[in-house]
C-alpha cells in the first residue's frame, strides 16, 4: 500500500497538491473524484465536505485525513523529505505569513472579485481582505523583494504560493505584473512542477477525448 | 525592548493574537492603532496592508514581522515556549487541516452570509467554502470527536479555532450547537485567555469613557 492516498479531480486545485507530492517524492496512490459523480464513502470518511483534493496519510499509528490544499502543503512539509522544504527559524514568518495570506486573503479577494461581489468603503473595514487592489500589491510588493516567498530559497510556500500566481496569471484573475511574471517562470522550471502537470495534462486530455468519443 | 512589537486594536482580530501571546508568554510591547487614524510608518513598513493585529519580532538576526492573525499563531507556537504548543508528528494532520480550514472556508463562509453574498448551485463548486451549512456541519462534526482540534491536549490551533467558535456563537454568525457552546466553554476556563480578554475589554471600556467625556 503507497504511504498516501490521494482523492483528486486534474480540474481541480489537487493539481497544487500533486506538485507538492511530487516536490517531496511522496509515495502516493491518486483516487480521481468525477464532478458530478457520488462521492465514495472513502471520501466523505476522510473529508465529510467531500472537497478535492484530499490527503489520507496512512501511517504505524493509524491514518491521517488532511483537506485544504493548504494543509496538504504544510503537512507534507513538515512529514517528507526530512522537513526539508518546511521553513528555518529564519524563514518561519515569511513561511506562514504568505501561506495563510494566499488562503486567505488572496483566495478571498479573487473569489469575490470573480463572482460580482466587492465590499463597499464600510465592509472594507470588517472584511479579512481588505480591498482587491491592495492584496495585489501587497503581494507584488514582497515578490520584489527575493526570489522566493522566503527569500533565496526555494519551500513548500512556493507551491502554494506560486500555484495561486500562476493560476491567476493564466485565468486574468491576477494582473500580469513583471513580480508575478518572473516568479512564474521560475517556479515552472522545477522538475517536480513539469512532472505533475503532465500526469495531470493527460488526465484531462483523456477526460476530454472519452467525452468526445461518449457524443459520437 | 521587548521581543515583540504587537499592533492591535482591541476592537479587532488582535483579541486573538494577544490571546496566543499570552498562552506563549511572549514578551510583547503593544502599539495601539486608532481606527480612522491614519496608519504610522511603523506599521505600514511591517505590514504594507496596514491590517490589524500586525506583530513585529525582534532578534539577534533581525526583525520579523508577521500578518494574518492566523499566522501569527502559528509563528508564536513554533517559536516560543520551546514549541509546546505547536503540534506533534501524530497532531500535524487535525493542526493544520483545522487553522487553515478556519483562515479559508469558515471565514469566507461566514463574510460571505454576513455582507449578503450566497454562492448560486454552479458557484459553489469553484468557491474554496462551498455552502455555509456544509462548512458549520464539518466542524461540529470534527469537535464531537474530541475536546480539543488536535484531541485532547490543547495547542495554538484552539486558540484560532476556537476564537471563530466564541466570537461567532457570540455574535450569531455561527448557531449555538452544543459541540461549539462546550467547546466555547472549556476555553475560556484558560488562565491566557482570561488575561488577554481583561486587557482588551479593559481598552475598549476606556476608549468608550473617552468617547463620552468628548462628547459631554
Amino acid at each position: 500500500m503507497a504511504s498516501y492516498t490521494f482523492f483528486t479531480n486534474p480540474m481541480s486545485r489537487g493539481q497544487i497538491a500533486r506538485w507538492a507530492l511530487h516536490e517531496v517524492g511522496a509515495d502516493y496512490e491518486q483516487v480521481i473524484v468525477e464532478y458530478g459523480a457520488p462521492k465514495t464513502a472513502a471520501l466523505l470518511a476522510a473529508n465529510g465536505l467531500g472537497k478535492l483534493p484530499t490527503l489520507v496519510h496512512h501511517t504505524s499509528d493509524g491514518d491521517y485525513p488532511i483537506a485544504e490544499t493548504s494543509a496538504i502543503c504544510a503537512y507534507l512539509a513538515e512529514t517528507e523529505s526530512g522537513g526539508a522544504l518546511a521553513p528555518t527559524a529564519r524563514e518561519r514568518a515569511a513561511y506562514y505569513r504568505w501561506m495563510f495570506f494566499a488562503a486567505g486573503p488572496l483566495e478571498q479577494a479573487i473569489t469575490a472579485r470573480s463572482m460580482g461581489f466587492e465590499p463597499n468603503e464600510r465592509q472594507r473595514v470588517s472584511v479579512g481582505f481588505g480591498c482587491y487592489d491592495l492584496v495585489v500589491d501587497t503581494l507584488a510588493a514582497h515578490l520584489r523583494g527575493g526570489d522566493y516567498v522566503c527569500g533565496d530559497r526555494f519551500t513548500m510556500a512556493d507551491v502554494y504560493v506560486g500555484s495561486h500566481v500562476l493560476w491567476g496569471t493564466m485565468f486574468k484573475t491576477l494582473p500580469e505584473l513583471p513580480e508575478f511574471v518572473a516568479y512564474g517562470e521560475r517556479l515552472t522550471q522545477r522538475t517536480s512542477y513539469v512532472e505533475a502537470k503532465a500526469i495531470d495534462h493527460a488526465l484531462i486530455a483523456a477526460a476530454q477525448a472519452a467525452a468526445q468519443e461518449a457524443k459520437v
